[in-house]
């Protein structure tokens, strides 16, 4: 049957009233089971992270762009979320947590007990630019310990990091780290110190761009042989210590830098923790931030993936916005990049429903009992639901099997006239008839 | 001392360097003992959520404006934070969750199991034309069955309601509900259908403006005869079933819709909660995808703060974005607003650190010690903390104190020696001296 004008217009505005659902580039929907597995993931974090006595703040999506753009980066500011709002104030969506911390600090200073200790876990946002499988949206966990700079708090960042990789099934793990003094030293002692943010900035392209494209890009920011020594420098020796000897070594002798990292060996290597830590001169971070300790954290089970977690001491973080200098050392971990490396690793166990028993519908008259009975279970701690309509139970089983019910509680006319029900777990497929109320729920808990 | 030009010229270029810290107007920060119990309440939430067999999801902050808008009512796109990104893409952050759920839905519901049971407690932001107090960045606690239009569930996200208020320790909330299709009815008697929208958001509006100038307009919008008919019909009565009676008669008799809300009592009264439930014809709630049951909840005490949990029934929620029609009932708490409520009502224990223990800091010599200290407790479920720098005792003192941190642990160069440690009760000032390690974990468990 063709289609007349008419129709054809009538087919037309039936076709304009649907808006296609969709997402933004780079953005996404979690699913329940993922979003579980990341609120699983999330919580073991936020335990972690209070077990050393850190504390959660939250602080606003939007902020005036003069903040989060500070001294004004050209390469935030392309990848930022950055409009007028209606009120014409300039606006940007965060692009990390560290920028609003800096402004949190400076602001509320005389409100906080220093040492400060701080997690915040959100999300954060930055724009084009996005590499090929890279999020837009994506969520940051950031602990950090303000108002010390001991390596102690080193230290205890460190090992909030080995007991946090513990508590998620990862605990092969290996922390690199190194010292941003220790290297401005080296290069000083070439003469290359104007350099150093280029030099820093080059060298911690390594893991992506390989070697010898480093090499290049060192020997046309210096010349070839100066190339060659920060080369040599970045590589690690056999140990901890043999790295750390020749980095002082090179950097014209121990300071209070390397000092630091021998102190972090020794409290390692008193908590049994010293396998899973690499001296690793070639990790550098790029951001200028730093002053002291940085570090990575790689998987060895999935080196590929790349840093799951890195972070570093920072002196003077406040400075933008305060004429007082706190300062720090702070790690952030990449959830978006964690759950993908927990998935492929087989770590998370994604479950549709939480709940553990379906009462099932056989009677509509006694919905009003199904409800009283979901209540007798949700008072001992077990998730359950009852199904909403009467349908036939092979329809309701199939509900449960899909959601991972295990178990079904069965009461129609006849059963509820006698005061019993009936379970059935869902796995054997075997049946326990004639229960009392109270036996059901002893049965439930002994089959869970 | 006068300032020369120089030094001013030096002064205003030194006060250049500082941005001031400070917030968007509507916009604030969360400082750890706020946020704390913030994370408290949404836990005590997703637990209740999750006991009823509620899973979460998660959508993104930024989506497209035309998904967003929808059949683009003016009010949404005037609070919007709407603009262009890099890409000239016409995008805004969400303004509830509902929207981005009926996009989810229509999208995802090849993959989801039906009933779909969700929660979603996440932020939303509404900017200009913010009331006095009122956030422009704020929390939702969004929980919706979607996929059944029985009474059942309608029940359903009442008793999660009621336990989820139980749960907080707000037992005395009152739930006003009343069902749009009863009300449609009533006004169709009255040959003012055409009329409805406006005189449901008229009614709507009679907690904030009061009788009289609802009586205004509804004059205006009818006659003076037909307002006050309206007037009379949205007052209850002595009791639920009063009031049900008289709605049914002047809405020309009972319909499927009444007969839901007598079935809705059946049920309140076998679980024994029906004194919570108040049927309040006046509840009309204003948004327009509503079609059954609606509901609002005050807390008795507290009533001036007004709604703290509304929703209701929608029959075609998905429709702009997919041809498929999903019946759904829903429900969503203001968590800023409970929470002013909760700190009213005195009802939140703000904590400043979750650490039970401070591990002293006597000898930076013994901080590798103090360290492997700590695991001992936290291996044990107890949150503590080491004190990063070799400070004065009374110093390390007040910041427990500060930081509400009840007990000290104390191990200097000869307590080492011997292998024992000092507990120091802040509380009661009482000291425990000589303990083995073994020995201070079992006091720190008496103590605590």
């Amino acid at each position: 049957m063709g289609l007349t004008g008419h129709n054809i217009a009538m087919k037309r505005d039936q076709d304009r009233k649907i808006i296609e659902p969709r997402l933004l580039k780079g953005f996404r929907d979690f699913l329940p089971s993922m979003e579980g597995e990341r609120k699983r993931i999330i919580c073991l974090l936020e335990k972690t992270f209070e077990s050393f006595g850190f504390v959660p703040i939250d602080t606003p999506v939007l902020e005036y762009t003069e903040i989060l753009l500070g001294k004004g980066s050209g390469e935030a500011d392309k990848q930022m979320y950055r409009f007028l709002d209606k009120g014409k104030r300039d606006v940007a969506l965060r692009f990390d947590l560290t920028v609003p911390f800096a402004r949190f600090l400076a602001q509320h200073c005389f409100e906080l007990p220093f040492p400060f200790k701080r997690y915040h876990i959100a999300k954060v946002w930055r724009g084009e630019n996005s590499q090929r499988g890279r999020y837009r949206e994506f969520t940051q966990c950031d602990f950090d310990i303000v108002g010390t700079d001991s390596p102690s708090s080193d230290f205890e960042i460190l090992l909030v990091m080995v007991r946090s990789f513990e508590a998620m099934g990862l605990p092969s793990c290996r922390i690199h780290l190194s010292h941003r003094g220790v290297f401005n030293r080296f290069l000083s002692s070439l003469g290359v110190e104007q350099q150093g943010g280029e030099v820093l900035r080059a060298v911690d392209k390594i893991s992506k761009v390989g070697e010898r494209e480093v090499s290049r890009l060192l020997a046309e920011l210096t010349n070839e042989k100066l190339g060659r020594a920060i080369l040599d420098f970045i590589h690690p020796e056999g140990t901890y210590l043999e790295t750390l000897k020749k980095m002082e070594d090179l950097a014209g002798g121990a300071g209070e830098d390397s000092r630091s990292l021998r102190t972090l060996w020794s409290y390692m290597e008193q908590q049994e923790i010293e396998s899973l830590f690499v001296l690793d001169p070639s990790i550098t971070r790029g951001l200028d931030y730093y002053t002291g300790l940085v570090f990575e954290t790689f998987l060895t089970d999935l080196p590929g993936i790349g840093s799951v977690c890195s972070g570093g001491r920072y002196d003077n973080l406040t400075g933008l916005y305060s004429k007082k200098n706190f300062s720090g050392v702070g790690s952030s971990i990449g959830l978006d990049r964690l759950m993908a490396a927990l998935q492929e690793l087989e770590k998370l166990t994604p479950t549709e429903s939480p709940s553990r028993l379906l009462i099932l519908n056989l009677d509509s008259a006694l919905v009003g009992y199904y409800h009283r009975l979901g209540e007798i279970f949700r008072k001992q701690g077990i998730s359950c639901e009852v199904y909403h309509e009467e349908r036939k139970i092979a329809q309701q089983f199939k509900y449960a099997e899909t959601k991972g019910i295990p178990l079904g509680l069965i009461c129609g006319k006849a059963e509820r006239a006698r005061g019993v029900v009936t379970l059935k777990s869902l796995d054997t497929r075997k049946s326990f008839e004639g229960l009392s109320e109270k036996e059901a729920l002893t049965k439930v808990r002994n089959l869970l």
